[in-house]
């Protein structure tokens, strides 16, 4: 059974400060802006490229790569397919956000492309999104997580040991598991889940981490308590949802190792 | 002659926040983050998909679906017709916003196309790109509104008795008609002009709030009355622009019985 | 040696607040929606379209076109192309920001057809975009400016004689050339590379100023000390990087002639 452990998530956000990597995403038209952001606030570099010319080359440039589902389209997919393999060949960490994963047959079907056609670092997502690439039946209705009955951390197990990657199961309690290793992330507010973006923000955190840490469940985990703690702050210094989210921004770029450390919640 | 009525705009506020329906939208790529947020902080959820081969089966699972030509291209508009031929089977309410028609010939012909081959429940637009809509003779300079001369409030009753819909002309004052009823909401501030998105978020709530209530007009009164009352809220808490639209977000999401019920100025 | 000058930005400023000019964008997936907000809370009005069918027409009824390649494809650069040559004719100012230009080669490529099938009338980037646009050997990495060895006044001065056009050097100290006059402003905080949307909303602006006055490299020096005045002062008013891109609007809408005469830091 988890109990209380000590990750060291400053280290890991200082590395990310000190070298800057650059962060390539292929994302949604949704909160495109906002991954940006998330990553240039932690003090790396974000680049948005979607065109199939270049998204090849721009993987090769970059550190890590990020691909989320939300507005998915053929086109957009395939351009993902040449990015995933250019970051496979040059080795960076690839994360996929299975943004609405079970909503729709297209989403499905083109989860599981990218999943069987590339190499997936890291498979992040909501409890139902997760589910479903697990192979569970479960319906998503739109992009907002359903109740999945099967217990999430036998499912994340499981599904990083068959595909052979670090998966990572966003809720009210995050779960990451490689497969051998296993953090629980206690940290969060319930604010998070009443505006736009902090699930396709928690993946872009995710890339921006594992830019910098070959352990991926540990990037992961690390990646997650600096956003969950900023997150906590911001709650506290805002009145509501619009406040909320300007104010998170300020607690990321200004978030220091007492802060982390003291607020920490973190199972193993 | 209209004179001073009350709504019950909170009830259905609170209906949306109980039942939480999915919006879906086939949206433009400027203000789409704002369209999708506004809905999450009324309580509902939003999903934003314009992939033509999952259109209809978003739409099929959510309560209503909002278009909005604001960026425009032949392939979405195709994908805008299959949502909403989807929608129309469903059952659903479909709100277009005519963003910017008037301005080119492609923004007419599309706008027309979507009316002539899928039911559009919901029109909605500035005083000329309804006028344009009607078929009176102006032209749009850009996406902003520009003067019409022909009274908008039989603009709008001719033009819901012809399409058999319910017209919502946006402006200092609001004018809603379902050809029959008429509501004139009085609310709104005009910083609400001096920032990006306000238009298009107002059909955003116009849709989360027709996901719920099958009198349209009411449906449309009601959430333009709450988006205005907050919106009131933000000037007031606000010193310009930016600060303005946070915190509109922050009055949306805590907006209450007793503030809607004291601050509605509507006419009917 | 340039020396310290007085510019009236003030005016050109009073100048697009009683014209209210359109000014068209076609530009990228991430800060469509701050580009478009920037030249509204200057008090013009934005327009975004990149459809093919619509680009020329939406140019022909604007007073300026600001292109971007930020999230370029083959088929946004078409339709740029379009936009432009439309522009020409009107003969509005065309602003080109050469976004991540020596990143790929499709964005070198893409540079050099916009510049050598256009008129483009001011070419506006970081260091090391604009060093890749006069020929420069440099490697971008992503959209981050990285350091180019060459005197950044020499290459202003010479891509300027070369393309006929205004040439505008972003970053600490801003450097603005028609190859006869010379521009340095100083204004600016470096809390603005500490967000994404800055780089992108320069050129937005200029655009915006460039629609009212003829003299272009005036007329980006103006809108620059504008901007970069605003965001002088928003971050004082601010605690980190997401209240002060929201100040930062607040400032802009509220700018007045004493602030910006009192602040301003120009030398040529």
């Amino acid at each position: 059974m988890p109990g209380k452990i000590n990750i060291d998530a400053y280290s890991l956000l200082e590395t990310v400060r000190k070298q800057r990597p650059v962060v390539h995403h292929l994302t949604n038209w949704v909160t495109i802006y906002d991954c940006a952001n998330v990553v240039k606030v932690l003090g790396a570099s974000p680049v948005m490229a979607h065109a199939k010319e270049e998204a090849a080359e721009m993987a090769s440039i970059a550190s890590a790569l990020v691909l989320n589902i939300g507005t998915l389209t053929d086109d957009l997919i395939e351009a993902m397919k040449i990015a995933a393999k250019s970051a496979n060949k040059k080795g960076i960490p690839v994360v996929l956000d299975a943004c609405g994963c079970g909503a729709t047959q297209l989403r499905n079907k083109k989860t599981f492309e990218l999943l069987d056609e590339t190499r997936i670092d890291i498979i992040k997502g909501n409890a139902s999104e997760i589910a479903k690439v697990a192979g569970e039946n479960v319906r998503t209705k739109g992009v907002d997580a359903t109740k999945v009955e099967k217990d999430l951390i036998q499912i994340a197990k499981e599904l990083a040991a068959k595909r052979k990657a670090t998966v990572v199961i966003t809720g009210a309690e995050d779960i990451v598991s490689d497969g051998k290793k296993l953090y629980i992330v206690k940290n969060g507010h319930e604010m998070m889940s009443h505006i736009v973006g902090t699930g396709c923000m928690a993946a872009s955190v995710i890339g921006t981490f594992a830019a910098v840490e070959k352990d991926l469940a540990l990037a992961a985990a690390s990646g997650l308590v600096c956003f969950e703690v900023a997150s906590e702050c911001a709650v506290k210094g805002s009145v509501g949802p619009g406040t909320f989210k300007e104010k998170l921004f300020d607690y990321l770029y200004h978030l220091d190792k007492k802060t982390i450390d003291s607020m920490q919640r973190v199972e193993g």
